[in-house]
């Protein structure tokens, strides 16, 4: 790294560790990596922060550190989800907030579209809530308030959604409460690393399954690489005064290249001005 | 079926349309077959009612009918859910209770540790509250006072899983508000069906891939079945003075057989005595 132009490298004498609470690691780890990554998007030294660490901490020190935006209570967790027609959904609330009002779906509803809007250049995103059936008697109170205030907003709000239906396509960004959001992700990994174990263990049964394996490989590896969640590695954290995001804290090199480009990609595009701008329109 | 001794016919006036609300179905549809069905088994002359009609009149109606048990409030939805250790996970609530407080949810574990009780005869099944997180810290507060309750309780508690748990296996039952339990189901059915129908396209896009596909459809007609979501067909509704199992709208025969023996298994084990008996020892 030291050979490369473009790239700096900080000395940090701490590092968070991935059991430290949040408010122990904002306290007592105050020449971690991670709080110098931050630091240097306050002082402008750098456009994005990328971190792989322990999540907590990372929103605890991140949020210490860069302030929220105004309008903002407190920042969402956002990730780009493939679905059938081959683009993706935005998701959010994915974990940060897991007792949500109307008003903070409402505020990560804001947040989504715009960067859904800078970084797929689509001016007006179409919005949907993530609801427990698509009428709109249905869903808890929370969400049915919050369906109040979309309607009143600016925003193209479509109405809700149901689970399915954020890998079917068709809205931009799906916003729900940030415990439903990383239960849905969580349960959604699981099933997909079941099928997956599944399948592999149906073509390693018999030297007969074997040999169909070997035929099949090219198709399989093809079937692999698109559904690889590696290129959705990157959830970038919606709210504050500089652009971060959280890669998975497993990610190989090519997992870690996507959160490093999605991260490019928003500061880019100006995401921060963009958010403050839709915050101040309402 | 005239011909079958075991078969008889209740002739009923009306049906419950799939769009009737169900206050509406309950009020002005006093002689459709889904009343005739509940009133059977309140009257002693079914020991089970199985519907694969409207879900919101279904629960309405059997309530209504069938009175829910000493000690709950309100009746939740339980299914059973594979997992990779080849077994399944009890689920709920999916969808009954989109506000819950804390008595709710240990309201469903008892039941549900009672459902998994009689029909896999485990005499002391794992219950564990679905999170966010597994440390007891996590989570928002309807979750952490669920869980000073199932610690109090004589339920064996093992805590808190996250979403990919309940396909990873391990534990007995699983609970959440039906809120959570209803997205997490459907997302996890969106992402089978979006990764099935990516396989299907990686196998149908030439000549090669399609004779890949021949050589290797014992393979996949192997893994097919294996995660048939038929086979898992049958919710159960918990908390009600009687069986009554909830059949996936679109059900084939196939999967309509398999939501009639969850209801037959359920009433031959003697589901609702132990529930009852469950709530009374608290």
């Amino acid at each position: 790294l030291q050979d490369h132009a473009r790239v700096t490298i900080v000395h940090a004498e701490q590092v968070v560790g991935m059991d430290d609470p949040p408010a122990v690691a904002l306290k007592s780890k105050r020449q971690s990596s991670m709080r110098h990554a931050f630091q240097a998007v306050a002082d402008g030294k750098a456009d994005a922060a990328v971190s792989a660490g322990n999540t907590g901490a990372l929103m605890a020190i991140s949020r210490y550190v860069l302030k929220t935006l105004e309008g903002i209570d407190r920042p969402a967790i956002a990730t780009a989800i493939p679905n059938r027609q081959g683009g993706s959904t935005l998701m959010l609330d994915l974990g940060a907030n897991v007792d949500c009002g109307p008003e903070h779906l409402f505020q990560f509803a804001v947040m989504g579209a715009a960067l859904v809007a800078v970084t797929q250049d689509k001016p007006a995103p179409s919005v949907a809530l993530l609801n427990v059936g698509e009428e709109a008697i249905k869903g808890n109170e929370v969400v049915k308030q919050a369906a109040d205030l979309l309607r009143a907003s600016g925003l193209r709000f479509t109405g809700n959604v149901e689970g399915n239906d954020v890998y079917k396509g068709g809205t931009d960004v799906v916003v729900c409460d940030g415990f439903v959001g990383n239960v849905a992700l969580k349960s959604s990994e699981g099933v997909a690393q079941m099928l997956g174990a599944f399948l592999r263990e149906e073509f390693k049964r018999n030297w007969a399954t074997k040999l169909a394996a070997v035929v099949a490989s090219p198709v399989l590896r093809a079937f692999a690489a698109r559904v690889d969640p590696r290129r959705y590695n990157g959830a970038v954290l919606l709210g504050l005064r500089g652009v971060v995001v959280k890669s998975h804290g497993s990610a190989d090199a090519y997992a870690f290249r996507h959160a490093l480009e999605r991260a490019a990609d928003a500061a880019e595009h100006g995401l921060i001005a963009r958010i403050s701008g839709a915050l101040q329109a309402g």
